[in-house]
């Protein structure tokens, strides 16, 4: 899949004038993906042109207000724009209650319908024919998940001149062979794909945190990913504060990354205090390389990793 | 009162890049009123450097998610920013209902009290030393108010050179004259204020509609205003959507403020559809010469009125 990722709101608690409330958005070319729903989330998707119409999912993390209170908006407009497209919500138990009685109160109709799925059992919460969404319990203040969105492994690249010195003819053996299906050519013979194609390709994994402290199982449920987009509320010197808050600083998410073997970590949910986040960064750094720290906006096109086995995943870094 | 108006957000019920949720806040050097809390408010007050702990009342016209759903947001804020004055709040029935489910959802706790008022009966719903706060029903879909901030009269110039004639020491009798108090000289005259004053000045008269389209009894609500803040969501051209949806034209709130004999007309709640408001403006001009189209962070200093006997309010009209 071509992937994209578009950060909408990169603050913690309270917004500031550079970054709007938790929000960010990973785009395919079918299809989104929106974890967490900030106040404001509605008009940063108007800023960067996001479609209110698109197949989209919806996952919370948790239920505290900055992360939840542009959802009810957010479904109002999708609704004045006319969407007919229903749209699924995931997270902790209590969403359900919330939606009602906002919709009780605004006296808002919507165009299409919401499947509203409160998380029981973590787990695999979603599968689909090209990616899967897992859920593990975060460490927060109060319940709250991570997510990991993982693209099934992509069939390998097809090279037309084995399929043509193979005796395969050029269309709908083609076809099936680049979907993966094993067809016998008009002269008898069996061709299985990976006698025309490259090896599998990996797909892409990345990791939501939302707000958590580091946890143990985290790694594991990390392991290889290619973005790690983590909560980095308060600077080194504050991890007390951190730790009483339920929230990570760069160190803590730096040593996520690299236990977790990832490839590229990327900050948010930064404190209002920090309107420049050099000493952040720096501090990340120092533990993994590879960090970036989010700012409004920011998006990331995401490389379609190279063929591999499955054994390994060298999806290539994003350089930054 | 010196008095300030600040458009916090323009729009109609989908936001755009210019033009936040609806939002209006009126400040005095020691108090604000907030006038309906669109999503995003809490972020232009930030961008307008309004404070979270001055003494504050909060109004709602209605309660629809585009006049609401910054509200929630905002008492997190003023908490998280450890507010401790009390919040009144005024509006329909549900807002309690509303505030109650938000709070137990996002399980945030409060810093200071919150003062639930809902409308029962329309009329003066706030009387304080200085000004009055009145309400009448509006005319849109849901039960929704209209607001009028009355300041009281303003006692009149103190002119210490009559005072001296009059043989009046200066210091405390003055300063009771100042207030109004008939006092008695060291020589047994009794004087009274109006010999020493000049007349009354008239108190500013400033009107919030909401989203309504116009109504019978609202040339008597508004009679004589400063300035009516009034919905235009639609143009001329669209009168019959205008009148389905419970909303106003350019022409229609010009006509409301000219029959309330109002001195200046700023139109409000514009829809998306209109990014540039000339054609707004132009048909509103054309009844109502006095016009201004609202933009976000649109900022008014009011004069204050000259002095004026009670029969007219003869306070200046704004320059535009």
């Amino acid at each position: 899949m071509n992937l994209r990722l578009i950060f909408l709101g990169t603050s913690a608690a309270v917004p500031t004038l550079k970054r709007s409330l938790p929000a960010t958005i990973l785009q395919s070319p079918t299809e989104q993906w929106i974890f967490d729903c900030g106040e404001n989330i509605q008009r940063q998707m108007i800023a960067t042109k996001i479609s209110f119409h698109k197949k989209t999912k919806i996952f919370l993390t948790h239920l505290h207000g900055d992360h939840i209170l542009g959802l009810p908006g957010l479904l109002q407009t999708m609704a004045l724009m006319d969407r007919k497209n229903p749209i699924q919500i995931y997270g902790p138990l209590g969403i359900k209650k919330f939606l009602v009685c906002c919709q009780q109160t605004l006296k808002s109709e919507l165009t299409y319908q919401i499947e509203i799925n409160e998380i029981i059992k973590p787990g695999i919460i979603v599968e689909e024919e090209q990616y899967l969404i897992e859920t593990i319990k975060s460490n927060h203040t109060i319940e709250s998940y991570s997510y990991a969105f993982e693209e099934k492994p992509q069939l390998g690249e097809f090279f037309p001149e084995k399929a043509t010195a193979l005796e395969i003819p050029e269309g709908e053996l083609w076809a099936k062979l680049q979907k993966g299906e094993t067809i016998t050519t008009p002269k008898g013979k069996t061709i299985n794909p990976h006698q025309v194609m490259g090896p599998n390709r990996q797909g892409i994994k990345i990791i939501y945190t939302g707000d958590t402290k580091p946890f143990d199982t985290f790694t594991t449920f990390a392991n290889n990913a290619d973005i790690i987009i983590h909560d980095c509320t308060f600077d080194d010197t504050l991890t007390t504060k951190a730790e009483l808050n339920g929230h990570s600083t760069p160190s803590q998410a730096a040593n996520q990354a690299k236990n977790s073997n990832a490839k590229t970590l990327i900050l948010t949910h930064i404190s209002a205090r920090y309107p420049y986040t050099e000493l952040l960064l720096e501090q990340a750094k120092k533990i993994f390389k590879n960090t970036i720290i989010a700012e409004d906006f920011y998006t990331l096109n995401i490389p379609t990793p190279t063929s591999t086995n499955n054994s390994t995943n060298t999806a290539p870094s994003i350089n930054i």
